[in-house]
C-alpha cells in the first residue's frame, strides 16, 4: 500500500457515516437506498460517501438490474492494522497488549455488563 | 473512545508527514525544530500538524526551558486497532490470515520469486 493509498484509507475511515456504512456492509451487500435508510442524510450524500469508500479501496461496486449494489472490501483495514502494529510495543509500555484486551472483550461479550470499569485509563500528562 | 474521537485519530493519521512525525516520536521526544527537520514545510505547517496530533490525543506537549517537546501517545492507536479487529473475519474469509500472510513474505524473503502468482484475489463482481 502505497503512502496516499494509507491517506485515503485512514481519511475514508475519519467520517462516522462512513464507518457506519462499512459496519452495516459487515451483514452483506446492499444497494444505495438501503445504505441510507437509517442516515438523516440524502442519497446524494451516501453517494458521496460511497465514492469515498471505493476511492479508498472500502468497498466495490456491482450493478444487479436496476441497483447499484455496494460490498466490503476488508482488504485495506488489514493493511492499515499491519501499519498500526508497528506501533503496538509503545502502546504496550503502559497498558496491556491486545491480546489481553481483545480476551477481554470476548469475555464481555460472552458475559455483558462486566468489567469495562475496571481498566482504568492514564493518559494524561504523566510524562516529566 | 466516542465517535468523534474516533474521527478526529483517523483523520490525524490521514496525513504522511503526521505519520512520518508519530514515526520520528518512536525514537523519543523531540522539538518543533527537530521534527521540522527532515521535510520540506515550515515550522509553522509542523506546528499545525503538531496541533492535530494533540487534539487527537497522538501527542502530549511539555516545555523544558525554551524548547517546546511533543511526545508520543500510543494509546489511540490502540484504541483504532482494536476497532479495526472487528473487521478481521472479513479480510480472513478471502484471504489468508496476517500471520498465514506474513510468513508467505518471510519464505519469500528466503526464497525469491516463488508464491505470490498462486495467490489470486477473487474482489471483483463475484456476488451472483
Amino acid at each position: 500500500m502505497t503512502a496516499d493509498r494509507l491517506s485515503l484509507v485512514f481519511g475514508a475511515l475519519a467520517d462516522p457515516t462512513r464507518r457506519a456504512i462499512l459496519t452495516r456492509l459487515t451483514e452483506g451487500e446492499a444497494t444505495v437506498t438501503e445504505l441510507a435508510a437509517p442516515f438523516h442524510v440524502s442519497q446524494p450524500a451516501i453517494s458521496r460517501h460511497l465514492k469515498v469508500l471505493e476511492t479508498a479501496g472500502l468497498i466495490s461496486r456491482t450493478r444487479r438490474a436496476t441497483a447499484r449494489l455496494s460490498h466490503l472490501e476488508a482488504e485495506p483495514l488489514r493493511e492499515v492494522t499491519t501499519w498500526l502494529a508497528r506501533y503496538q510495543r509503545f502502546w504496550d509500555e503502559s497498558h496491556e497488549r491486545l491480546d489481553d484486551l481483545l480476551a477481554a472483550l470476548q469475555a464481555e461479550n460472552d458475559s455483558p455488563g462486566r468489567g469495562t470499569a475496571d481498566r482504568a485509563r492514564g493518559d494524561d500528562d504523566e510524562q516529566d
